[in-house]
């Protein structure tokens, strides 16, 4: 008898991620110098991100099953952000189960969260910080992150509210980070097979309680918006956000790429944007060579809204003499001479 | 003193779109022939589509008000789509408000609603062919359309449920149908305002009780799904969504031009998709490019998800000998000598 279709859902999932590391290990290890014996790679090692919640522990049953499979090594890391007491006991705790599972090494790593960007963002600043140094250090080929297509409708809809166009509704990368660090295997798995997987395998999982806390967006999304948005649009709705985010991926890499090439060719001898190309352009590809440009001279991406874009985007398309435009990071942008000049003032 | 800021908002709203409406009206007389007296074009007539309610009730009182002053002629078209007791009654009734603003010509339109696509689908398509009619009828030059910020947002999150990509989340455009003869100037003005420009003119407004009805999904949305995700992701939901629309709107129409561009560039002399040159577009371009095809072949694009053609692209990017693939309206594509031929089977 084969295992239970959970177990069997997530095992798959990390073995198809597994697969195409240890292809990439292999092409990069190709163009390698030949290296001396006491420095003979050792075979491949792959990381877990595990909080501990059912999603990690999940992730890290299957790459503690799928991995010795490959020949790879499966390790574990758990981060204590140090936000709620009895934090460093949790990790312990993690690391125990961790062990349990046969994975090695594991370490737990203690983090400072700052304040930067709200609760949330800076608990992932110092989160992804931790693990992009653990992987250094241990020399991994992969860090694997427990998120659930769940977590990726979540991420759209949070995007949505920002309203700042579909690079923001593309959601999480499958393969993100440095040289594509960090690998997403349940990104098309939803959160009750996760559940599911660690219950038919007898795993003791930790609900974290900042997951039911009211006080983070996130967390409202969860409990309260999406099933609304559920039971007016039907039950598909999480499904069709995550098809969303791949399909807005591509779309947005598709003109970012056409941005890139086109802005080349509107730029004039001395480098500065001319007016009368960048107005042959379709909007969506002209607006992309401005908040490039604006980012270029110094506008902190994070701040530059849509509708800062579209006040210089009138400079080109609705030209009657207007004055210079504040942007945020005191860039300034203007028209001079048929030209948009966008600089720090 | 002025009037209050609601009526001002409303009535700006007109007053551009009626502006726009001019001046295509003159630069299309520009190219006429010169006309015999007997017809000489009488001012240019603007329709309002008016169901009664609050958002076409502030519409039409706007365009009564905007429109004289800038010699256009304002009549209204009301709708009786049949589905409830007494809606002809209802109907007569809008006609005596309509003509006590002082719109003329109006009238009363009774239609058949059909079956295809669901109640809201056959109700809208009734609805737009008896405008169309109307339009055609009274050679207006526009029909204006009450549809919010509000109704907007909804339109966004209906299409995001169907999670076919970024032109379902491009909602109503501002300017459609043939000639660009609907306009919809309050799509930058929230339901609110419509609502307070009614009360502060005493305009009497109709609460069509399917806007109330839970049985429709866009109900659902409205009283459930929307005040859900606004409490999940604070009050800017509604402008975030509208946002979105506009630039989802832009970027599906620059990908789509590119499309048209690239797809000439792929075909070989006989006219076949050539997979080698479909390969080395980008997944967003390419798609597009399929899909076209599986349309132009017959398949109805309503019934053409982004699965089928995601199944379609692996004959492109994983080639390993599939054989042919089933499309909706009995459509086949199969890989052929290195070439995609898509055809009715």
């Amino acid at each position: 008898m084969g295992p239970h279709p959970a177990v069997a859902a997530i095992r798959l999932a990390v073995r198809r991620v597994l697969h195409d590391v240890l292809t990439d290990v292999q092409r990069s290890s190709e163009n390698d110098p030949p290296r001396p014996p006491h420095e003979q790679a050792s075979s491949p090692l792959v990381l877990v991100a595990c909080s501990g919640g059912a999603d990690s522990m999940a992730l890290a049953s299957a790459l503690a099953f799928e991995a010795p499979k490959l020949g790879m090594r499966a390790g574990g890391i758990t981060v204590d952000h140090g936000l709620q007491h009895g934090s460093d006991l949790r990790a312990a705790e993690v690391l125990v189960r961790l062990t349990a599972l046969g994975l090695a090494p594991v370490e737990s790593v203690a983090v400072a969260v700052g304040r930067d960007g709200g609760p949330e963002a800076a608990a992932r600043d110092a989160r992804y910080a931790a693990l992009d140094a653990a992987a250094e250090r241990h020399s991994a080929a992969a860090v694997l992150l427990g998120h659930t297509r769940d977590d990726q409708a979540e991420t759209v809809l949070l995007g949505l509210a920002r309203g700042s166009g579909i690079r923001s509704l593309s959601g999480m990368a499958a393969t993100s980070g440095v040289a594509g660090r960090y690998r997403r295997p349940f990104l098309h798995l939803d959160r009750q097979t996760a559940r599911k997987a660690c219950m038919v395998q007898s795993l003791p999982v930790w609900d974290d309680p900042h997951n039911a806390d009211p006080a983070y967006t996130r967390s409202r999304l969860r409990h309260e918006g999406l099933p609304a948005l559920e039971k007016a649009l039907g039950k598909g709705v999480v499904e069709a956000l995550a098809r969303t985010a791949q399909l807005s991926r591509d779309d947005a890499d598709a003109l970012d790429t056409w941005a890139a090439q086109a802005e080349t060719a509107v730029r004039d001898a001395t480098g500065l944007l001319e007016c009368a190309k960048l107005y042959a352009l379709p909007p969506a590809v002209r607006r992309r060579i401005v908040r490039r440009a604006a980012i270029d001279a110094g506008a902190p991406a994070g701040s530059l809204f849509a509708r800062h874009i579209e006040e210089v985007d009138r400079l080109i398309t609705g030209w009657r003499g207007q004055g210079a435009i504040n942007l945020p990071g005191k860039v300034v942008a203007q028209r001079q001479g048929g030209r948009l000049v966008i600089r720090q003032g």
